[in-house]
């Protein structure tokens, strides 16, 4: 079994909801085994989760994207993971991530960027979306990857929809999308 | 009166169209002197036009988002400027950058990412849009900033949009807001 | 009087001392009002501090690198200026930046990528050192600019050196020259 | 065997030789079949080369920064793989690139950002140098990773170094071993 694990800080609920599509999209792969650690509201993580984090053949990265980049909580995160790094303890792993923000485009590809500069800090191995954009004038948020992230997976939450309104279906496709694909590579790299 | 330079290069007509509307807010300021320089298909500018350059006050940089950063005709301008960089000839001078792409996100804010780092390069100094994203349920296309844009003007042109149906009005709008805050500062920093 | 606030946030002493150096070269300036605001090591402010931010003309933000950008302290600050940045509060006034890490490089470019972004949300005027890099075979840690800023001002403090030992005197006396360049627009613009 | 492809330019030798240290190590993995392709001065590459890197298994790219990003001859090889890339014949093969510039830091991070980004665009899978910085007070440019590198290879040339003084010894070492790791990690997927 590939283990992989979605490691991810959600503020209102919107990224909660990225994080459980990009959860079905993994857990849907065969010889895939994907376990959620949450980041809470003061960036720690739940009682275990170092040590298992330490086991994974996979790391998706999800977080917000506040003021231009990752939450604080997110990155407090980040900060305690240079335990693991000086050690090179996760190093040839796989590592993903995805974002979500109120805006249309706002700032969310420097969070993206954010986590791939982690990714290459702990020696990681870095797979976007391999999503073609959909960038006609029919397409709109019900389209895969509309969003437009080639880098990892984006969402948008207009500023006055609930989690039970966004992301949108698109959105929360691609992000299926994007687990199944690194769950599939993670299977195919462990075999 | 203060100088303005709007240095851009366009593939299909959708960053001319950009350009313009920068075009138009920048030259309806009270003191402000605008003049269009067109980098050509083969990244060079029409004769004259470094020397011109060098006497601005402020330069809006311009180019489509292609392949994940701007055009390569924008970056031989780019790499032509090493030599007023070695001089710090722009020095203190002020500059902003807008770009276009087919996609809803897209990597557009690489392209104005490289912008910024060029303009720091010359030792210059960036004003963003100054606007606030529309962001709502409600917005859309025709809205002023709905792309989404702080560090520079961003523009969406669907792929199948030929440049007489985009940028859309919003974008268009926006980029006219930006070209007016531009040249207000110049104006004013110039005074 | 312009005001200048320096927001920075310290782990070991390093950046403390770079901050440091910004503020004296800042508090020379004639008719620059200096005064610095630490970010604990919780991410707080000390009580009055945000009252004081709305008023100033000049932010300069100071972090180490950690794993690849910001300390997380400092982004809780970010973070919380989203108070601040809904009604545009900081508009319009002037904003600088600087990090120190143990590698040469190490992604402090990141860092300060991250600075400019934050700036730009909240409408501010980015300057970066201004400085030219010492870049010949000769130059070294003695030297203005030899670490190579030009969006912003770079320490290298190495990994076994204690904060009496780093950043060292090129990078301090960088420090201290941007501070001065920041605090001498603010003047000149609020003049 | 595992087919490797260099695509990079050169402007005065230095990023060259970096790139021979990279095929040095790349080529001396058994199961690796290593090609250099050259960017031409023009931004072209020799004839019958879009041909064979549609069969590679991983392509490394290489370019000096100038003007905080990469070279225009880069870019121009970029915005022509705009072709593959519509047809996403590059697809989950492996990439990895590295930079070379006079001053110490100096906005190479920029550099390897725009190669992610465009890896990121072909859904390619990225690996960073896997390599620790050197960074106490003993280091120097002697030594392996002391210009500190992790999202990919960094070299300095100071500005009075001619190609056969710099790159130094320690980032030449640096790219070799990265050749060595992209090589071993594309022979193992192939395998």
């Amino acid at each position: 079994m590939a283990k992989i694990g979605i490691i991810y800080f959600s503020g209102y609920g919107h990224t909660k909801k990225q994080a459980e599509a990009v959860h079905e999209g993994a857990a849907g792969v065969a010889g895939a085994d994907v376990e959620i650690f949450v980041v809470d509201q003061d960036g720690d993580l739940p009682e275990g989760a170092w040590e298992k984090l330490t086991g994974l053949d996979a790391f998706i990265y999800g977080s917000p994207t506040y003021m231009g980049g990752p939450a604080w909580q997110f990155k407090k995160f980040a900060d305690a993971s240079s335990k693991p790094w000086f050690e090179q303890k996760w190093k040839n792993t796989i590592a993903g991530g995805f974002t979500n923000s109120g805006t249309v485009n706002g700032d969310k590809f420097s969070t993206i960027s954010y986590f791939i500069t982690l990714s290459q800090q702990h020696s990681q191995i870095w797979l976007g979306t391999g999503l073609m954009p959909a960038n006609t004038k029919a397409n709109g948020p019900e389209d895969v990857n509309w969003t437009g992230g080639f880098s990892g997976a984006l969402a948008i939450s207009p500023a006055d929809a609930g989690p039970d309104e966004a992301p949108r279906k698109g959105d929360l496709e691609t992000a299926k999308l994007y687990g199944r694909r690194l769950a599939e590579y993670a299977v195919e790299v462990k075999g």
